[in-house]
């Protein structure tokens, strides 16, 4: 971080393995589709998914790295693109909940997440939407 | 973005006014007070905030500056970072829903964020959580 006007440098955690190769194939919303996909943390982090369990609903955020970052306003919907949740934007940022299934040494397997084959890592965080009976447990 | 193993460099679009300067004034999570903050957009995103609304629920991203990035483990919770939402991890993002109370200009009048002052904006987008009756209407 260079101070308030500079920018901020994240390095990836990790790298995600999944069944959409690009965004035609992949699903509006994760919780559309029951696909399995794979998080592929740096063996350097392994510490921090400790007490990661098979069941949990965390937050993936990843980067998308195919997204055209300048597009500000959304045609379709009429709206600045704020104001919606669609990959095209300035920092292009994916947040998906996601159910795990399994983890194995340093890699989390994964359903719901709708995120292309290949795009870093950037955060894992446990989910707000854990108390709300999982990523399908209501409608959104 | 330079690559899967480079470094991801985000622009910050804009920044946070809000009345906690240190980490013991901020609650532990944003809805859990009804503090109003401000979102100071920089001028040339302003597109991007057309359609936003009052009462509007949206997640803000932003850049915790002042967190610990070495960090991999909660001693309290006994778990690994990425199992909690605890701001001290390698790469600090706070996403917080927030409930939109006025839209001026560039300028976003938000409650419950739980955001320092001054810490730089990443991303703004609609809300998972606009479904659910709100930020608080649910405990979660």
């Amino acid at each position: 971080m260079g101070g308030k006007t500079g920018e901020v440098c994240i390095k990836p955690i990790g790298i995600i393995r999944s069944p959409y190769r690009s965004r035609k194939t992949a699903p509006k919303q994760g919780f559309l589709a029951d696909d399995v996909s794979y998080v592929d943390l740096s063996p350097e982090y392994e510490l921090g998914i400790q007490g990661i369990v098979v069941g949990d609903i965390l937050d993936l955020v990843y980067w998308m790295d195919r997204a055209d970052r300048d597009n500000l306003f959304n045609d379709e919907k009429k709206k600045g693109i704020f104001a919606t949740r669609g990959p095209d934007r300035p920092n292009p940022m994916g947040i998906t909940p996601v159910e795990v299934l399994d983890v194995a040494g340093n890699t989390l397997k994964v359903k719901y997440l709708d995120a292309l084959d290949g795009s870093p890592v950037l955060d894992i965080r446990h989910s707000l939407f854990d108390s709300f009976g999982g990523v399908k447990g209501k409608k959104f």
